[in-house]
């Protein structure tokens, strides 16, 4: 128990605490819960984006979830394995792509989701109808907190998933999603407005962006008005493939807010 | 003389002639050109973005002739063959990074440059005495259009650069610049805000961006506000290396204004 008697959760510490624990499997995080020691990440994983900076197309409609042209920011998962086990029919590309992808999904306790990832419908819920874009069986198996103005009862799903409605913002949804995850990373999904508004408040540690070869024009900029560099933000991964060029933006841990 | 009689300069046609009309050299440019036919591209090259869209940083001076951190961006450059050749000690890497620095200059007749390329003094000249940041022999070789709204006499200088300075805005630069190019293509060399308006007026038929792994957090955004789908671009090259994605934008001919 190295650890024991550390005054408050220090994040570089907890981050080795996590991967070295890993070996010994769930057990052994759990226990360092209970000490207060460990507190995943919040990170923006497979996130794309456009050459013109754009992390969805205009018009979200039920036609067009990620906005009028939008889809074309994620052909490079799309044909990973990882996208190909979950929603397709197997197979898929292994290499540099597939490896973000799965790392997307790799160590991830809880998620955050903008209401607008979650479904197309704007105002107070008609019904309890809606259950998101992903049937009965969401590619999630962890708690979802989906950020609303307008109160739902939680609804749990095939497979783990577990979809939580947060009236109380942005903070209250990171607190419940962190303990949600007992440990482990939260990702924060998406969309655009939802991750602007996390890293305006200093919240996210990490950011991997797909930037995709392809032109969107307008729609909603994941970055423009956000100054990365007074927000403690560096390079701190850069990898590129034919379908995208992927970047990993770590935040420098003493610019990080306490916890 | 195939494209005697054609009732006007048309692009793709004109393009092709330059390509065709190359093997026998200047000779056959300036016989096309005489027949009004041959019009080369006006095009933007190996111009390095941020992560975050920044074409320079913040705080333009005279130690910073690329804003504050600016520098960052045109790693890809200054490590190729082609940079070394011109203003390092010779040796270089080639490959690709190396390939688009050359395609820059390759068959280049006429640069246009925005004043604060040019340098770092603002206002009214006060004389003659800054003839650029390049020394006495710039790395241009061609007629050099410097946008200003200050007149001053042109610049002849070493190795066949020469200056003028146009106080007409873009479109007489343009004029000029196409006129002293004889049927070669035009290079926009920027700053940010030059390039800006240019796109803005639909003037621009080739972009190649090399977006390097840095962040600026702020300084001159490239395409903030500039809707490229809705002018007409497109991706029509995309390939990777360690040090920057390199991105090709060409213009549908068909939105192209006429000539």
């Amino acid at each position: 128990m190295p650890l024991r008697g550390s005054p408050r959760c220090h994040r570089g510490v907890a981050a080795r605490d996590i991967a070295i624990r890993a070996f010994s499997g769930r057990i052994a995080v759990e226990v360092s819960q209970r000490e207060g020691l460990v507190m995943g990440k919040l990170g923006v994983r497979c996130f794309s984006v456009s050459i013109d900076g754009f992390g969805a197309g205009p018009n979200q409609d039920l036609q067009n979830p990620l906005g009028v042209g939008g889809l074309a920011l994620h052909d490079w998962f799309f044909s990973t394995r990882t996208f190909q086990k979950v929603h397709g029919t197997g197979g898929g590309a292994t290499g540099i792509d597939d490896d973000f992808a799965a790392r997307g999904f790799a160590g991830i306790g809880a998620w955050i989701l903008g209401r607008n990832m979650f479904g197309p419908i704007r105002g107070p819920w008609p019904d309890d109808a809606w259950k998101g874009w992903w049937g009965s069986n969401p590619p999630y198996h962890t708690p979802v907190f989906v950020l609303t103005h307008h109160a739902r009862p939680s609804m749990t799903m095939e497979g783990g998933t577990t979809f939580h409605f947060v009236t109380g913002g942005i903070h209250e949804a990171l607190a419940r999603a962190r303990d949600g995850a007992e440990g482990r990373d939260v990702r924060l999904g998406g969309g655009v407005a939802t991750i602007r508004q996390y890293l305006e408040a200093g919240l996210v540690d990490e950011i991997h962006l797909a930037i995709a070869p392809a032109l969107l024009g307008t729609g909603e900029s994941l970055l423009t008005g956000i100054d990365l560099v007074q927000l403690g933000y560096r390079v701190s991964e850069h990898v590129a493939t034919a379908k995208a060029t992927h970047v990993v933006l770590t935040r420098d841990a003493t610019r990080r807010p306490s916890p």
